[in-house]
C-alpha cells in the first residue's frame, strides 16, 4: 500500500448486534479493505469490531475513534487506535472523518452520526434498513462497491 | 508494514516555523517512521507538515487531526486527514492519541497540547526548548531514538 | 429569583422555521419561565431565538450553546452567551446539559439532539411531530406544563 | 436582576488547593458577583468550589462547566450544572466562554485553560504567580476591580 492521501470509509451501526448483522459487517470491512480504503469507525464492539475484524481479514487498515481517553479500549482488530476523550461527541468526527459512511444496524448512537453525515453532508449508505430521506439505497451487499464507487465520484472535487 | 496495533507518535508544534526549526521537524518525521511508528498531528502548516514530509520521505504513515470539518484542510502530506470537527479542542486529542508526544517550538496550541500530554499521562519529549517540569530532556537528536524507546517501554502495560 | 441549583431545560428545533413554528417556540420559552426554568438552547435563530424570546417576555433566563468561539453568534435573547467552539459537536452538550428537553420542527440539527438525549438518558417531549419511540407525546402546548412536571419527578434521585 | 447579555468571568485553578488559596478564590467569587458578572468555572472541587462559594455568599450566579454527563458532579455552589460531556476538551469553552479569566495556583488544566485563554484572545489575569507573558498582572485582590474593568473596557467592540 503506498502513501498518498487515503480515502476513508466509516462504518457505524450498534455496539451490539445479532450474528446476522455481525456476519453482515465483516463483509463490509472486507469491501471496503478489497478496494483500498481505510476503514474508520467508533472503535468499539459489535458492528464496529465485526466490521474491523473483516478488513483486517482482506489485508486492510483500520481506525478507531474511541470515546475514552485510553487505547485499551479499542477492540483487538484495530490498527490505530484514537482516543479522542470527547465521548459521544466523537460522533461528529466518525462522520465528518468519511469520504463515504455505511450505516448497519444500530441504535440512538448510529442514528446520531447518520445526522451528522447529513450536517456534513457525507454520504451514507443504508445497509441497516434505516429509511431516512437522503440515504444512498442499495438491495444489498452486491450492489456496495458500485454505490461507494458513485458516492466517490459524486464528491470529487467538492471537498 | 504489516497490521497489528500500531504505535503513534504526535508531532507538536507551530503552525508558523522558521527554517531551522522546520528542518528539525523533517528529521523528526524521518525517525518517527524509520521506527515503524504512525505520525499524528494536528494536519496543518509549519511543524506540522515538515513532521509528515520527513515521515513520508523515510516511507512512514501520517495522520491529521484537523481541528474543522474539511479533509481539504490537511497539508498535502497528511496520508489520512480526519477532520474532527471540534475546533482547538481537538489538542486534547492530538495529546491522548499518542503514545508518545514530541514538542518543537510554537505558540500557545502548543503549550495547551503539553498541558494535556500531562493531563492523559502520555510522555513528551522536548525538543523545543520548553523546559518544562515533567518533559523528557534531550540534548539532541542523537538522543531522540533511545528517549522515545525509553518512554515506550515505560508505557508497557499500563495503558 | 433565589440562588438554587437550577432546573435547565432545553429547546431545540430549526435554525429556520415557519411563521407558525416560532410562535410555538414562543410560548414554549414563556412557559419554561413561567416555571422558573432555564432555558438551554443552541443560540442561533429560528426556534432558538424565538424560544429565548418568549422565555424574556416572561422574565425568564436564557442560555445559549454557541457552536463557535464569539458571543456575538448568540441571538438577541440569549442572556448567557457560552461559546462552545465545539461546533455541531455541542449537540451531544445541547442534551446532556437539559433536565428535560422539548423537540420542536427541525432538521438534522435537531434529529441529532434527540439522539443524543437518549443516549444521555434526558426525556425528549415532542412537540414536533418527530413521532420516535421513546420520545414523551402530548396532544398540545396545554400539556406541556404537566408532561415537564411528570418528566422532572421522575428524573428525581436518578442524577 | 433585569435580563440582558450578561458579563461572564471564568475562575480556573486547581481541584486542589491549600486553605490559602481557597480563600483568595472565595473573594474573587466575591468581587465578581459584586461586579453582577456571572461566574463560570469548570464546576469542580477546589478553586472551582471556593469561586462559586463566594459567589453566591454575595448574591451572585455560578455555571459549571463539567468534564462528564451528570449534574451531580457539580460543587454544591454550581447554579446552572451544564454537563459538557467532553472530558478536559471543556477546558476550550471555560476560556472561550469567558469575557475576562481570572487564573489561581493550579495545575496542567489551569495551564491549559490559560494557553486557551490566549489561542481565543480572552485577558486572563494572573492571580497565581503565573507570570506568563501575556497574562495581566496584579499585584493583589485591591487591584482585581480595576483590571476586570480595564479588560472589559478593551474588549468593547471586539467580539
Amino acid at each position: 500500500m503506498e502513501n498518498s492521501k487515503k480515502t476513508t470509509i466509516s462504518v457505524i451501526g450498534g455496539h451490539d448486534c445479532t450474528a446476522e448483522v455481525e456476519s453482515l459487517a465483516h463483509k463490509v470491512g472486507e469491501i471496503i479493505a478489497k478496494m483500498d480504503c481505510i476503514l474508520v469507525c467508533g472503535g468499539l464492539s459489535g458492528v464496529m469490531e465485526a466490521a474491523c475484524k473483516g478488513a483486517k481479514s482482506a489485508g486492510g487498515w483500520t481506525i478507531g475513534l474511541l470515546p475514552g481517553k485510553s487505547k485499551s479500549d479499542a477492540n483487538p482488530y484495530v490498527d490505530i487506535a484514537l482516543p479522542t476523550t470527547i465521548g459521544f461527541a466523537r460522533n461528529a468526527m466518525v462522520a465528518a472523518s468519511a469520504d463515504v459512511l455505511i450505516a448497519l444496524p444500530g441504535s440512538y448512537g448510529t442514528s446520531c452520526e447518520i445526522s451528522y453525515a447529513f450536517v456534513y453532508k457525507r454520504p451514507v449508505i443504508d445497509l441497516g434498513g434505516w429509511n431516512i430521506e437522503g440515504m444512498v439505497k442499495v438491495s444489498g451487499l452486491s450492489e456496495l462497491p458500485q454505490a461507494i464507487r458513485q458516492c466517490l465520484s459524486q464528491r470529487d472535487g467538492k471537498e
